[in-house]
């Protein structure tokens, strides 16, 4: 029975992840809007206020929460620091404002509000009451003011005066305020978790001497094309030394040559495991110089971390008790029945010693750290448990909150986002074999209208060097620049695989969606300035996304309505409606399509009756549009997209260039 | 670091409400669903188990769970008895069942599985280890045939078998399982809760006598005929003194004569409170013999219980501080402003004494149920704290788990959901404002698939003493009949309002949803047996409810198409089928529509190629359909609905009665 005057609820609080085991997400800077059903019984009105702080801080900050509608209550905050913080929620029956309220009431029916006014002047001493002496001349004054009986019009404009609420609202009685039960996390990282752009590059491919391996060196060569493209992670797999025992030949073969290198996910050979560097790339000192270069370049460096081992890693020995060993005394392979993959072996997390295994996992990440490694690709988490993923990055970002983790994770839907809420900043997605207007925009709704929006970012890939889609296959070069739009503009991050990616490599394994003669498997030489390449399209793609501040989230993003369902049509905007992007997909790479265009004019503030101004920042061509409707027509072989920035100050200038 | 091996994840559960602050309501032997995530990382087997028990009692009861599709499991268990019920979950990787799925693979591509099968003697010695002796037979005999190295048909076969699977799902390895972090509430009550019939009629009215005050002994000569009509809950608005002070008279006004009875709800005069009888009525001993002789008759009395006095009350006297006091003396009464209530004072739950006031209010709804009462119907409950009704609820449900409390609150939609989730059994609804057949189609959608489903349980009213619906006061006795057919249908509980409904009394106050001269501020003498009354047809209605018992739970209705606006179409059916129920309403009390049905045959198990049989249970018409789409024909001047019956087992007999 205790607390028995505590009227208000406070309930069905968004966002709240797992009730709240989990923390949302947000970089810093981004709008953090919470919203509950926040009520009591009878007709009193009500306050709320939002509060946070950093975890561990002693204060709360407030923000106020205003009533939306039928009992649903929002406030938000911006956090201006990475690392972790709490929210929670107070609500109260606020006895002046419902005075307020019926006074008015009363004023306006011609009642007798004489006693109402004493009862008015009793809370108004009474908030004195709870003010510092320095605050209390305010209150005096009102009472004063109230307190002249015979100055009716003047004390009813004070009583219901928005100045006197304010004064009264800065001391409420909140002796019987409602504390939400939970103090609700979030976990604020830098930028570069909403808004990045990742190219994948095996580095052994970079050498340009036919036949020969590539090195750290070489990659420092590519670095520039690299950036004009506008890429600002570049992403290694493995570098670490490559088993030989079980050694893997092209395309995923048992006919091994000594020319055969093996594929970098078979990691560990004499040379050392997942701590050391292949030699055939060069030295841990050249690994450095390279992370140090990408950084001159505006890149970061990700590294690729695969937790399984080639029965040549030197852990077999060390640690024979982190894997499966068989009743004939033979080793456990990774398997999937019949499949065989005999040159991997898994670790068993099952192990006794679980404890010794995290401990030189988590060292195995600290060593990259410590040689300027912040981001990382961590391949197929979904096969470690999910608590080793949450201590290990919980750890991890407590030391270094700006560490970048990517979950290379094509699983289960359910699987995916739990890995998202154990810790990763980001994760691949479905949007590989998303392709249909249906699909793409389901898809889309998902991951950014339900819980996963508070928890899960999506990174979009049009292809990996495990996946070459049919789509990218068959569609041609149309093809590939369709992908790269959709990617580019619909995820604020994304990446791609290359430079097989821009160079368009589409051969693959027969009836299969993987590359043939995989970069998996064998050295490249490629022909980085192939004609035809994306290069050239790509940088733009890219400057777009730089430039527009629109572009840098994935969560604002809205579907277009159009008569064409070849035409795939969304925008996205700043709050402030500044930078509005709409962009519009012919996801046939192979006929022109044409459509008439629903635009969301009253919402993003243009007058139907005046002209505005849509620019497409790829081919750079403005066209003037009016009202609601409008005609676009998007000939694949042009472009495959329109990426338009509506300008909406259009005074009826000649000169098109005076529109901001 | 706990824990580390506990590699399955539970979560999403449901139901859960509130994060399992407040139970889920059932009844005994209603089923008990209970759905949730679980997974792990990896492609390992799993399994799971639904457990529960009664409060406080020592061992679990197990429930199986099995996966539906996309990591949803589900399991489910009825509760035997009345009380709280506590659920939770546990889950675990099955290596056995993987290493049964694996090697089915395996053997099925003609591997080698002499090593496989050495792991599951492994597998079954540690299971032996695990179960009590006298169980270790079964294994040593496993183990001794998987042993037999030439016997390899036999070895696969038994290796691969239920049984053996059986044998070794009994004694799993849970030691790293994971048990769901909760164990949350069901409070399961009787059937009443769900299945219930009102009748909710003024004890002054019964008087056969113009103008004599009516009695206890008048209701009971009334019984027989409520019986008759088949209701099984009467409910009795307040029965207590009534105030003198600020009386209001006849249709709600000040002018108050002498013969003027005043308002029921004004409770308390000298002759006491809560706890006491109105004299006009009778003694408590008068009540407590019309308890017992409805009893006789098969009927519950629901006592009306509201928590409100008039300035007449003995607390004004007794406890002051219960109530709130202005500065200039007088005492506070209830408002709307510009609205007064002057005859009525709310009670002050801010009160400093606010333990006192709980308890004694807990003391009123004690003493009524030591006088026999175990329905109580509360009337406003939203305008007294929901922390107050939970403890109190709670309170006197752990000593009388057979109590029912109606919340009879028509307020906003979050705020009659919280006071389900404090504890009331049933609630009033929208359903008296809800109309057409979209407006009925998204609330009742809204009742029977969200979360509310688990905990708010609706009683449809079609009229109250403070409402005479729009419809009801123009659409005519065809009206009536439609909004009665549609209460007792689509809710497993409901009530009407007599006898002025029965009787089609439909004047209201002009421009308003009130009764005109209401019975709330005079006495009636009622026409019992007036021409047009629908007294045969209401009878008609609770039986065809309590002959099917597809009709006494809310929750499996399915809306039905029908190619037409005007009629509504809508099915219950038990569980196994026997009992199969389609709805069809005409929504328009003036003219005769039709249309096509689709009948889901193939969810009701009805062969397209045969015919079925249609029995209308109001005027007893058979029909034969066949296939999914089928005619109807409504017109409300005969009946505004049909309920069918249908018949599946049609064998083309001439004798209709046949079919069972």
């Amino acid at each position: 029975m205790s607390d028995g005057r505590k009227r208000v609820v406070i309930e069905n609080v968004k966002p709240e992840i797992g009730g709240g085991a989990f923390p949302v997400k947000r970089v810093i800077g981004e709008k953090m809007k919470v919203e509950a059903d926040i009520f009591s019984d009878g007709h009193d009105s009500l306050s709320a206020r939002l509060l946070y702080k950093k975890s561990g801080g002693r204060t709360w900050k407030e923000a106020p929460m205003a009533h939306i509608e039928n009992d649903r209550w929002r406030g938000e905050f911006a956090a201006r620091e990475t690392g972790n913080y709490l929210y929670t929620l107070a609500g109260w029956v606020n006895h002046f404002a419902t005075w307020q309220r019926d006074l008015q009431k009363k004023y306006d029916a011609g009642q007798d509000i004489h006693v109402d006014i004493l009862i008015g002047i009793g809370l108004i001493k009474e908030a004195a009451e709870r003010a510092p002496e320095k605050e209390r001349a305010v209150f005096d004054e009102s009472i004063h003011l109230l307190s002249q009986e015979k100055e009716r019009e003047k004390i009813i404009l004070h009583a219901l005066s928005e100045e006197l609420r304010g004064v009264m609202d800065r001391y409420p009685d909140m002796r019987d305020a409602t504390r939400y039960g939970k103090e609700l996390p979030v976990a604020v990282e830098r930028l570069k978790a909403l808004f990045s752009t990742w190219y994948e590059m095996f580095p052994r491919s970079c050498s340009r001497e036919p036949g020969r391996h590539g090195t750290f060196q070489d990659c420092e060569a590519v670095l520039p094309e690299i950036q004009r493209m506008g890429f600002d992670v570049l992403y290694l797999p493995p570098i670490h030394p490559i088993g030989k025992t079980n050694r893997k030949g092209k395309n995923n073969t048992l006919q091994v040559t000594e020319h055969d290198v093996g594929s970098p996910w078979a990691i560990g050979s004499a040379e050392g495991g997942h701590k050391a560097v292949h030699s055939g790339l060069g030295t841990l000192e050249d690994f450095r110089r390279l992370v140090g270069k990408a950084k001159e370049y505006g890149m970061e460096v990700a590294m690729d971390i695969a937790l399984q081992c080639s029965p040549d890693h030197p852990y077999v020995k060390e640690h024979p008790q982190w894997f499966k060993w068989r009743p004939d005394g033979s080793i456990q392979y990774a398997e999937n029945p019949p499949k065989k993959y005999e040159d991997i072996l898994p670790l068993n997390f099952e192990t006794e010693d679980w404890e010794g295994l995290w401990n030189e996992i988590r060292a195995v990440f600290l060593f990259w750290i410590e040689n300027g490694i912040r981001i990382f690709m961590v391949d197929n988490p979904h096969t470690k448990p999910f608590r080793f993923w949450n201590w290990l990055i919980t750890g991890i970002k407590a030391e270094y909150p700006e560490v970048i983790f990517l979950a290379e994770a094509f699983t289960r839907p359910k699987v995916m986002y739990r890995l998202a809420k154990a810790g990763f900043t980001q994760s691949y997605t479905y949007f590989t074999w998303r392709n249909t207007k249906y699909e793409i925009r389901e898809y889309i709704n998902e991951l950014t209208t339900t819980d996963a929006r508070e928890f899960f970012r999506p990174n979009f890939w049009p292809n990996t060097p495990d996946i070459l889609p049919e789509h990218l296959q068959y569609g041609g070069r149309n093809a590939f620049m369709m992908r790269l739009v959709l990617a580019a503009t619909l995820s604020s991050s994304y990446g791609i695989y290359g430079p097989a990616f821009e160079l368009l490599v589409n051969e693959a394994v027969q009836g299969k969606e993987e590359y043939l003669n995989s970069e998996k498997y064998e050295l490249k030489n490629w022909d980085w300035d192939r004609e035809g390449n994306l290069k050239d399209f790509i940088a733009r793609i890219n400057t777009i996304r730089r430039e527009n501040p629109a572009l840098q989230t994935t969560y604002t993003i809205r579907h277009y309505n159009i008569d064409n369902d070849r035409i795939l049509a969304y925008g996205k905007n700043t709050e402030d409606y500044e930078n509005i992007i709409l962009i519009a997909v012919n996801l046939d790479p192979f006929h022109t399509h044409s459509g008439w265009i629903t635009v969301p004019i009253r919402e993003l503030g243009i007058d139907p009756l005046q002209p505005y101004l849509v620019h497409d920042l790829i081919g750079d061509d403005k066209y003037i549009w009016q009202g609601e409707r409008n005609y676009i027509e998007i000939n694949p072989n042009t472009s495959p997209a329109c990426i338009f920035r509506i300008r909406k100050r259009l005074k009826r200038e000649t000169d098109f260039d005076y529109f901001m």
